[in-house]
């Protein structure tokens, strides 16, 4: 089997990963910042330490601003709804992932207005058009790093130091480069910073994060037990607990903390060399392959390791369908949950054949897929 | 380690549940409902398995009514607060746990009243009470199966029959029952059931489950992908996708189905009489120790296996602790994230030290427990 779903959650993991798992399951499974006997401190522990490698990945300042969440969609809509009140303006692309839109679309209802700005067709946007979309009631941009459609990668430096400048809050989904790109929240400017655990950061699925930075309110959605002031009926204010209501997933923290070893241990430089050159010997190959349309701006070091195609006027599902059962290679094709992406691109009936790369995937793996889109391309 | 916290997290769990996780991640790591490769539909089926077994455990119909949710937490928040709206009134009691009484308490902003029912100094209920609580806009009964404190059994078939009646939503928290209990969500009259994995049903933390009645409406409180309807940018009202954006806990739900293939496998029944039976005879000894007070109503047939003590005025942390570093007992001292509760039996500044007896524990643990606390006893 060659996995090319990497956007989607990666496959394998670090060995070091799964070990870390199983590990805490059967020898620390207890309940963290729960209890005082010695399971209870080492599962908190493992938190804790998770915590700290994820700000040494992103330069955050302090652990307390590190939430766990059960994944990158709840990150988002903390994010997203936590800020955003009656009266608000919200400035997001074209290109993001439903996770966003379905969210900001649904607080239409009581009141918050939005500009979904339109990017270009090969999913790039013009920096000038958020910074004319600004209006005195904007509050928050919100958008993603890279597409993860086209792999886009989008200039959120520029549009941070924008975000800056006019005192708007500036949340980034990096759904698609955590633990591929450098993501300096200081120097990007990014106020809040939503990510999955089990895609670049090589955690297991059940895993997010959320990044507030100190002095941001954010509304907090559901309420219970933290293990803190346990006397008081209302949830408690101090930082991560207001968030991490309930018993964590500690065995999928205990992994994901090993996947940020990895990386920090490998450097995210090399990882995204790694991706980066496969990117580009696949767009290089499919260059040559007249049947084939590549969406995106096709060029290696402006997107993430994602390649969206389509095989002339063939549905996407079909051709997924045979590159699973005729060529064992696993890709995504469809609408990847970001249907006005689709529409930016012109893709929205036909949808693409995404492969998207990950840092296990060798030259040998792009060979057999490219003989693969070739086979299939000579059969049509 | 003679672990006594199965309350806050059961351990161990089954060998087979970290296999599970274990061959899940290794061999299957792909995203559930999202592509249609091998490893996607492999996914996609332990996660329907879960459903399936869930159904089986509890008598419910239909498996896309049975949503998997990051804890029993995010299950009460979202069945609270998914259906009580303006002007509502909701009924629950005074033994329950922040995850249900703080969404409650956060509602009183938004114009949702709520009567807290007083319960007895043993943590057992009037059911009169509760009828007599019903006003004109009661839309919800919410109430735990079993207290967290004193493991005080709530006659829930009762009060079910009462909320059904008068036309009431009906939501139980089996937190502390689940797995152990018959808990048929037809014969109780249970609109809403809200379940951690991680405990009675013997899967890894990150794990919940919200059972939710065909044909009511809760509102979720998360939009994102749900790999169905990407084309919208409204949510899906279809089940359980409606609850389920973003990428699920696989090898949790993985594990948390094997939790519960066991417990089916060996039996509610055989479960609950081996926690009974070491339950009463903990209770037992501890009825000649005359410096130890228990709380709750003594009587294993009427309370889950849970037993809350203080002996004489001490700090139920510093026992605690005792226990851990002298004797590697693993208890839980303190409010257990439910003040009203200790306020209720009268140990709301002491806490208690509560011992939660697991199907994993031996008579043998138990007599080491009673020695120890003898011990200590004699020593303070």
């Amino acid at each position: 089997m060659i996995y090319l779903d990497n956007a989607a959650t990666t496959y394998p993991k670090p060995e070091i990963v799964y070990e870390a798992v199983l590990n805490h399951m059967r020898g620390f499974g207890a309940n963290p910042g729960r209890s005082g006997h010695k399971l209870a401190i080492e599962a908190g522990r493992v938190i804790f330490k998770g915590r700290e490698l994820v700000c040494k990945l992103f330069n955050i300042d302090n652990p307390m601003q590190v939430v766990f969440t059960s994944n990158a969609t709840e990150s988002l809509n903390l994010g997203i709804k936590g800020v955003l009140k009656p009266g608000d303006h919200v400035i997001t692309t074209s290109m993001e992932h439903n996770s966003v839109l379905r969210p900001i679309k649904a607080l239409e209802s009581i009141g918050v207005e939005n500009t979904i700005v339109e990017c270009y067709s090969d999913g790039s946007i013009s920096v000038k058009e958020i910074e004319a979309a600004i209006k005195r009631n904007t509050k928050l941009i919100v958008m993603t790093h890279a597409s993860n459609v086209t792999g886009t990668l989008m200039p959120i430096g520029e549009i941070g130091q924008i975000a800056k400048n006019n005192n708007i809050l500036f949340l980034v989904d990096a759904a698609q480069t955590a633990g591929v790109y450098d993501i300096d929240v200081n120097k990007l400017n990014i106020d809040i910073l939503a990510l999955p655990g089990h895609k670049g950061l090589l955690g297991p699925q059940g895993t997010g994060i959320l990044y507030i930075r100190e002095g941001i309110d954010v509304m907090h959605f559901k309420e219970g037990g933290t293990g803190s002031k346990s006397e008081e009926l209302t949830q408690p204010e101090m930082m991560p607990d207001r968030y991490e209501s309930g018993t964590p997933n500690t065995p999928g923290i205990a992994g994901l903390a090993k996947g940020i070893e990895f990386i920090l241990s490998e450097g995210v430089h090399k990882i995204r060399r790694h991706e980066e050159e496969l990117t580009k010997y696949f767009l290089d190959e499919l260059s040559h392959i007249k049947e084939v349309k590549v969406y995106g701006v096709k060029d290696a070091s402006k997107q993430a390791a994602v390649v969206s195609l389509n095989i002339g006027e063939e549905d996407s599902s079909e051709i997924a369908y045979i590159l699973d059962k005729a060529y064992d290679i696993a890709v995504r094709p469809g609408l990847h949950c970001a249907p006005v992406a689709h529409k930016t691109i012109g893709s929205f009936e036909q949808g693409t054949v995404r492969f998207s790369i990950g840092y296990f995937n060798t030259k040998e793996d792009i060979d057999k897929v490219v003989t693969a889109i070739k086979d299939i391309c000579q059969q049509l």
